[in-house]
């Protein structure tokens, strides 16, 4: 059994298969059927794109699933996630996505769980296949990591994506560059300026500016931000030739991104979503299936 | 592809179609099995009916379903209407069921979207499958439209569904005659006396006086209702002989029908439920199949 | 048609058949497949065990399923759960597991309904599936119920596992001892003190303290509480050789059970979760199946 809760576990051999596997079912490749397998899908925070591509996922590979919403569960009446993840696994589960707004929610779970966990995101740490699906998509466009420069755009220091893509990133020998006002920036890293690296970059990765995480506001205006940090339709036009556009999603029109922009030719937006099918139908195939 | 929005934008040949169709499935034609396409059932208003026999309708067809729910969704993060659909396409579904409080929100989506939209109920504008469905019972009914005489009773000026009938009916030679409140009229229509047209009626259809929308309060007491605009006991007994009575439920029991005559023998308000089903099993697949 | 409402209108011949026909689906017994079936869940309360564990039998047996949230249905517009459910029928669903806060809910609903109802749990009354579970529980034990000694420890008077045991258990030919602190205390029953009988009994069940149903709060403190009703570890120390523990499920670790004891090696409360879907499944099967 292997879960998928932190991409710093895997080595560069690990993530390249689960990439080749992802990309040979973009390529049309027959997908397996894990017939007669049930997995729970168990969010405990709002989502569209990771929790609609798991179970779009779970759907293509043909498993069985059931939907758990806290709002109308024994969590309710107390349960914790250790006592409630227990439970579908006695019911019977072969897995479980879980996304929680908890640090290292599956640190507690491993010792006693005998299904695999699929981190679907946890607290401002990591977010795994949101990481591996980012790097399909660069892989797909490059065909290959070494020597690819990127800039991280944003709200770094509350993005679980900015922080598993920096070091997964690193590893597989990527420059990746990081842009932040100052209220987004965090110790440890070296922070530039927008305009400074543009026009270098084979990527700009863009994040969201997660309005209802910052409860005392945000120090510049969505115009300010917009201007300073957005990938605007003037700076777009700047970016090197054959560079590409990528963001997590949702976005914010107007504020991390232009709306023209959303859409434009070098936008891999759209594309992510895509990929992310593909990889979290690796994924799971790689822990539920026969294949490994 | 073909979008399923406004009924006004299909001509009466494909009106028939759909409702033949969907009456030989309810004569127990064998249903075709849409094996591998999935349909995202996006509901942003409260919904019974039209949401499980939509979902029905895909159970039987083979379909595989993902049901979104705005609460649990990045619509909570602020994601626009159009950036929700199109995630949906990009992740890979066939087709895309929306009901959303906003008149015609479809024509935004249309032009950027390359999957069908079926249309479960706009604002106060269209419920084009309602009204397909409402027909289908009439046209089991009567083997005909030409001709019957019609009346629509209630708070039309909130309805979609009577707007959408209105129209459809017209084209296909009914007389509609209006009952409503002076609340409940609006200009461009001539309004009539229940008790003037009841005896005359082949088809009385009530409307539900939809107590949430009416934020100001209703004029009129539920019980002042029920005497001036309500199929009482007594009206049901003074309908003509094989007329019948419908509504597109849920119902006030004791408002806009009395208790007793909601099951009697008249009423098809559970058949227009059945129909509901064989109704939107004709459409999907007329768009999602491979019969048109 | 067979309803499961209420565990007292089934004979013990009845009752043995169903732990019978779900301890062979337990041992390994061909799953039955129910194909084409569809099932409606329409759960008015929360709960994790009882609504995950229907739904993955529903999904062994292969049948279609549609979990109805009131959330976002037309209950919201005012509609009854006598219409809701007759709206679910005329869509065509062959069956529907219900939980809802009102004691008898399906007294009304029965006379008029051509499909089975799976009482999922009403008030305080019945929750017919939680009892067989938990027969089945003691029956895989002790391979009987006859002079089985039992006591039932905590908020009995809000418990609709504890009514339902209680009769049942009475009618296997079971010794059941009650044990309540003086709140939680109904008439028409002898009380008795956990500590008297605690080595005595070959089974210990728990009740969850139900702090959402009592709005003027506990008399006791949870500490107070832990001390003289909660299976502390010196309490499980004293119990008979080979006695075992149960517990419906949510438990409140360190209230009613010491969080060491939950999993200890007499505890087969996430047992007692396995068999829930073995019991959903052999109930699913009595009624919708070929087998009776």
């Amino acid at each position: 059994m292997k879960h998928l809760t932190r991409l710093s576990d895997f080595t560069v051999e690990e993530i390249m298969e689960i990439l080749e596997r992802a990309n040979r079912y973009a390529s049309g490749e027959t997908i397996p059927q894990l017939e007669g397998k049930v997995v729970a899908n168990l969010f405990f925070e709002p989502s569209t794109r990771t929790q609609y591509s798991f179970m779009m996922a779970e759907q293509k590979l043909g498993l069985k699933t059931m939907d758990f919403t806290a709002e109308t569960s024994s969590v309710q009446k107390g349960e914790t996630l250790y006592d409630t993840v227990k439970t579908f696994e006695a019911i019977g589960v072969d897995g479980v996505v879980i996304r929680h707004p908890q640090n290292n929610y599956f640190e507690e779970l491993i010792p006693n769980l005998n299904i695999p966990i699929f981190n679907g995101g946890d607290g401002s740490g990591n977010h795994p296949t949101q990481s591996l699906l980012d790097l399909l998509t660069i892989y797909q466009e490059y065909g290959k990591f070494e020597g690819l420069k990127i800039a991280i755009v944003g709200d770094i220091a509350h993005s679980r994506v900015a922080h598993t893509n920096i070091e997964v990133m690193n590893r597989l020998g990527m420059e990746v560059h990081l842009v932040a006002p100052e209220q987004f920036q965090e110790e440890g890293y070296a922070w530039e300026n927008l305009d400074d690296v543009l026009e270098e970059m084979d990527i700009i990765m863009l994040l969201r500016v997660q309005h209802e995480r910052h409860h005392g506001g945000m120090q510049l205006t969505k115009e300010e931000y917009h201007e300073q940090y957005g990938l605007t339709v003037e700076r777009e036009k700047r970016m090197k030739e054959g560079a590409i556009i990528m963001h997590p999603a949702p976005f914010n029109r107007g504020v991390e991104i232009a709306d023209d922009v959303v859409e434009c030719k070098r936008s891999r937006i759209f594309k992510q979503m895509s990929n992310g099918v593909f990889i979290r139908m690796a994924v799971l195939v790689g822990s539920l299936g026969y294949v490994d």
